[in-house]
């Protein structure tokens, strides 16, 4: 008793980790997702999944996925990266495993496992912001994941922060991923090379010459190097980045945001302005509590260890302890 | 048994109430509020609920004041429209009246009334929007009122939704409530009645020639007899609050949006335009659920039936009954 398998379905990789009671990962497979078709991804997870199952006795299987899952945990409603539109992957996983399934939003699966095992561990209310292409975000509210009514809670990254502002790809303009995800900064460092490319000397040379060829990587790798134009762009994109935390404050007023996904590694370079960005713009500042702003700590594997443990709970079991050690006898 | 006393503090009436087990109003009365003074306010709470204490068997006294309560449900923290300042309210009226009372914001208290008994009965997931001068909130998620880690949650009124907007009271610009409140509706009228007062002819008939005449009513009044530049104001203003209601739904996800507060008894004039924006807006609309969007049901007692409500929550005794009758034999 006691382990479960936590899955990770992104766009381009498919994830899965034998978890412990602990919110240890005992061991660890990827494969690449075959995204163009809903079947082959509901296939790859099987025989991951199958492939760890063999090895380890597994009571549920957790699947955290990029995409609107539906508030019964199991049906994957929309993945903009995937190919699946209204697909059952409960019920088509569950047929070719024999272990009970519970799907989720991978945003909601990492916000899970930080606010229990990472950043925002031993905090009853946390939001987790994963700042990478777009803004991906989890919402643990009263010690409980919030999913919404429709199970499609947690998406800041599309409330709206300038009217008639950039074109998202959700089908809106000025959403707030537009200005403080990945894409954002990288989009800022483009057309600052673009501008003042005499400025932008150690920026466009990290792009191999060109405005385009400047990526994330290098704006992080520029600013690093104390680059004035790199330092500059992700100022930017951190206030940016606080102003919407101070909006997210103003209606949730949670005591800690976690900041994670690809740009958070660039540490305090996003997490300085963000959190002034943030102090600046919290309503009521003067008679009330600022919320933490902290950075990730479970990296990339957040969301498959969520979705263990969510699977944990939809199974009835015991939620991972949270300090017991290692060698703990619960195990059967 | 099973009587409670809810008390709304606004800034110039206090209203308090003995509520039965079932959300019933027994007996009310109001005061002025001596707003400028935090010892007369306390001391004219104790006065009225003294008065009410002397005539029924009252468990627990509920109060629902308009500023930020401390999470505790204790202490008033700041009051725009009163003078407490981190005032122990609770403590101070305890000490007046022999029962224990609980402090919640008056908007919460609201939501959560409006959620067990009023446009939001049945569902879980409730959010509540208060449109008078300004805009209050309170949500109620998984079935329970959500204050947030430091009891300042359900403050939407002051996120941001235009950068560098129009200045707000509260310190910040281009908050929400600056363009989706009674205050917009009022300001967009009396701008329109001075840049073209020849199309403005009934709204200047009804402020009594002068633009700066023309108020809430007004408007309302002018709107239902057809006029079309207030129609035009409640449609600017009913756009703006479905915007918002898109962003809330992107983060919160409800099952129901309750609109109360003084411009909502403009009923379809203010709601029409806010579902068509809020339709509009929302986020991946085309895969997913709208939440209702429902005018609130129980008027300005709403506040005072909840904070009695979350008296009896706060005491450990049962919630209202949702549905049983009023001849129950519950009662002691």
């Amino acid at each position: 008793m006691g382990l479960t398998v936590g899955v990770d379905v992104g766009g381009t990789k498919v994830a899965a980790g034998v978890v412990n009671e602990h919110g240890h990962i005992i061991e660890k497979l990827k494969r690449t997702t075959p995204a163009a078709s809903p079947d082959a991804t509901v296939g790859i997870i099987a025989e991951v999944v199958n492939e760890l199952l063999a090895r380890y006795d597994v009571d549920a299987v957790g699947i955290g996925a990029a995409g609107f899952v539906d508030e019964a945990q199991a049906t994957v409603l929309f993945a903009p990266n995937l190919a699946w539109r209204e697909e059952p992957v409960k019920k088509r996983v569950e047929e070719r495993i024999g272990r009970p399934v519970i799907v989720d939003n991978d945003a909601n699966a990492a916000a899970w496992a930080e606010a229990r095992l990472g950043a925002g561990r031993g905090q009853n209310d946390v939001v987790l912001i994963t700042v990478g292409t777009g803004i991906g975000a989890g919402i643990v509210l009263d010690g409980r994941l919030y999913r919404g009514r429709f199970g499609s809670a947690g998406e800041p990254g599309h409330y709206r922060v300038v009217p008639e502002g950039r074109v998202c790809g959700c089908g809106n303009r000025g959403c707030w991923e537009q200005y403080a995800s990945g894409s954002a900064l990288v989009a800022e460092a483009r057309e600052f090379a673009r501008r003042s490319p005499d400025a932008a000397i150690r920026l466009l040379q990290l792009g191999g010459g060109h405005p385009d060829g400047i990526d994330g990587p290098a704006v992080t790798a520029a600013a690093r190097e104390g680059d004035p134009g790199a330092i500059r762009c992700f100022d930017i994109v951190g206030s940016w980045l606080g102003a919407g935390l101070a909006d997210l404050a103003a209606i949730l007023d949670p005591g800690c945001f976690v900041i994670g996904g690809g740009v958070s590694e660039a540490g305090s370079l996003l997490l300085d302005p963000a959190r002034a960005g943030y102090k600046r713009g919290l309503t009521g500042r003067a008679y009330r509590q600022f919320a933490q702003v902290r950075l990730a700590e479970l990296g990339p594997d957040a969301g498959l260890i969520g979705a263990a443990d969510l699977a944990r709970i939809g199974l009835g079991l015991p939620e991972f302890y949270r300090t017991a050690p290692l060698s703990s006898s619960s195990r059967g």
